[in-house]
């Protein structure tokens, strides 16, 4: 993408209102504006990353059997007075009302809507176990939304259900999306703390949250710090995990806790993702069930499993920055290159630099390049501000002897290189 | 995907309350499910073909150097009465309020949304041409939803919207874009006539709307017999398509429609995409303007286009099945193959069966493998109607032979081959 074709606003200025470092950096590299409290428009870049994490989420939830499906944004209320969680939901719950006078509401979570999918369609313990997720805008009117897209009120979830024929096989469900969540995290370059959670308004009496280390995060958390090595390992297991201890804030008991204070971390945490298992409550409630071998009726038992994909954005953002801006994990980098040409009126460089540019595209490496008439010193803000992992810069005295520089982001290390080299070295660190 | 992993619930018998054959033949087929009045459930099957055809319009898209974002679906409705729109857009527009007493609403449509983005972001002259475009659901509320999807309440819709310093560039943005829906259509193993329309809300004085020829259609369509070659050609001609008679029945005129009877063609047409050049109307009333070269401030000349993604899951249906099921062009059938185990208790046709499945998977081919304990004939009807293109029947009688049936959906036939033939044949007809 040539850079002079594309959408990128970016702010010099450091915007006033932006009260963490995630949302002023979102706002400066041209990714989210505010439409309005807790509402943001998702500009081409940050839109990009949204699709880059869904991507990775999708792929890791279809290799653990998950199956994917749609459901809509607007729900009728009679739904949630079935599970009588309508007027419990409270002034979270964006409610209207349609022209023919009916009671709807914008969905701020799904397991009403799909239990209804399961009751209309699945009859038989034959059809079970079954695992669905879904990929969709929610609403949550938050009473002070804040810290951009972290805390907004309409956001991306991808939530999953898990419908088993008895607990033991529903626990096991439970289990296997625990370690998918690990997996997915990982693979987002995060390192996520599971720990135990309060069911509240969803029920049940399993809960995990996952929490991303960062000073901005809303939650204290105390966890085992043997946490770091059990997380580094290639397969996870869950007792294993289980055993240690790790707990939120309002879960954190001293007296249960027998961590020597050495071994003991306490961090901030922002959570971005949460897993339930709630038995049969809502199967029962809405009369869900199925026939099972010897003809009794079953009322599935069932789990659900929530990643904040929005939130996500922010939270890597608050993990990993430096003080010139973004520094995005490969795995979800909009682009892997900016390809920074210094001087485009100068002919060698633009002729060096339209070379690698289409050399890229060709190997199918995303990049941008930036073609447009700046200063030098903007552009090396701008690209450092932007944080892909790596930048190919051509100016016009490289450009004279036909070389590049090379410069990764993370560790500012920049090295010179020809053409060849250049793409040797780039294939092997994308693929 | 193995089908008894799957959740594709098939229903034997015509849903009673379906009007129409698309309607019929997605709950017969397991894509949808009511959830109420004009909101439907995208079950796995619907929403795989829902995203097949988002990337088939992404793809052309960007092809045209649009750039995708990403609009909330909940506007305020400050910027709608800036617009001037808020009251006149009536009960068709869902509105809301939030727990701070803001009036809210769902978007409808983005006009008000993207020149907020614009005049927000954009100054000057360098920075256009842009033309935007985002796939989001809208909720129009229908006085009367009817037709499944096709008049549904809450749609996926991809809106479009272009950016000019000047009418004649606009016109031009306006002019590619025909081209590129023509292009998308075509792609989608669709012949769509554009034909005049009226501009009605939107506003502005050029207007398009793309029509499917079926008999479910809810507008007569009037266009010159013409068409039909010229659509054929792989290179469209904007001109050259505007010189032929083509209308819509509220736009018809038998008067100023100087074509023999004979070469006049009348049919029923489904719209599925609709675009409109409206001028400065939306930059003028929300003061969207840039610094023009001599430092003169200009309101840009501006288009929408509008393509409705989930409505065209049923256009594809009505205008390509026959009695027996959906007949998926296959650019957009969710899976490319039925692979169908005829027993699944013999042997050597489960040998056989598995064996063909890992090998296309291996190949990258979209397989749905039917391994489930059914009738033979419930298993063709169920296939059939599923309407893939291509049907691999793995039996007892050539599983013993080492032979496998090819049927290809559309055309009924059938031949016997070797596993190897087998290959070489996919292989040439799937890439």
């Amino acid at each position: 993408m040539r850079l002079s074709k594309y959408f990128l606003p970016i702010l010099k200025e450091t915007p006033s209102d932006a009260a963490i470092v995630s949302h002023r950096l979102m706002i400066r590299a041209g990714m989210i504006r505010q439409q309005n409290s807790g509402i943001y428009y998702w500009l081409p870049l940050g839109f990009k990353i949204l699709e880059r994490i869904k991507s990775i989420v999708r792929k890791n939830l279809e290799q653990a059997d998950c199956i994917e499906l749609l459901m809509p944004c607007i729900q009728p209320a009679d739904l949630w007075k079935e599970s009588q969680r309508y007027d419990s939901y409270g002034k979270e719950m964006l409610r209207m009302i349609d022209r023919h006078d009916n009671s709807m509401l914008f969905g701020p979570t799904n397991e009403e809507a799909i239990t209804d999918i399961f009751r209309k369609n699945i009859f038989s313990y034959k059809d079970i176990p079954k695992n669905f997720f879904h990929l969709q805008w929610k609403f949550r009117d938050e009473i002070r939304p804040r810290f951009g897209i972290m805390r907004g009120r309409e956001f991306l979830m991808k939530d999953g259900y898990s419908f088993d024929l008895d607990e033991e096989s529903a626990r096991k469900s439970y289990k296997k999306m625990y370690i998918t969540y690990l997996k997915i995290f990982k693979e987002l370059g995060l390192s996520a703390i599971p720990v135990r959670a309060d069911t509240g308004a969803i029920g049940g009496d399993l809960s995990h949250e996952f929490h991303i280390m960062a000073d901005t995060g809303e939650s204290q958390i105390y966890f085992d710090k043997k946490f770091n090595d059990y997380l580094a390992k290639d397969e996870y297991n869950f007792e294993e995990l289980q055993s240690l201890y790790a707990a939120a804030d309002e879960m954190h008991d001293e007296k249960k806790c027998n961590i020597s204070s050495e071994n003991l971390i306490s961090k901030r945490g922002i959570e971005v993702g949460h897993i339930f298992y709630f038995g049969n409550k809502y199967t029962k409630i809405m009369n869900a069930k199925v026939l099972g071998k010897n003809g009794e009726q079953i009322y599935p038992e069932c789990g659900s499993y929530g990643i904040g994909i929005s939130r996500l954005v922010a939270a890597i953002i608050e993990s990993s920055h430096d003080e010139k801006g973004i520094i995005w994990p490969s795995s979800v980098s909009p682009f892997t290159i900016s390809l920074i040409n210094l001087k485009p009126s100068d002919e060698a460089s633009t002729k060096l630099a339209d070379e690698v540019y289409e050399r890229l595209l060709a190997l199918n490496i995303e990049v941008l390049y930036d073609d447009k008439d700046d200063s030098i010193g903007a552009k090396f803000a701008t690209h450092d501000l932007l944080g892909f992992p790596f930048q190919v810069i051509v100016g016009p005295k490289s450009a004279a002897l036909n070389l590049v520089e090379l410069k990764t982001r993370k560790t500012g290390l920049k090295e010179e290189l020809s053409i060849e080299s250049l793409f040797t070295n780039l294939v092997q660190n994308v693929y």
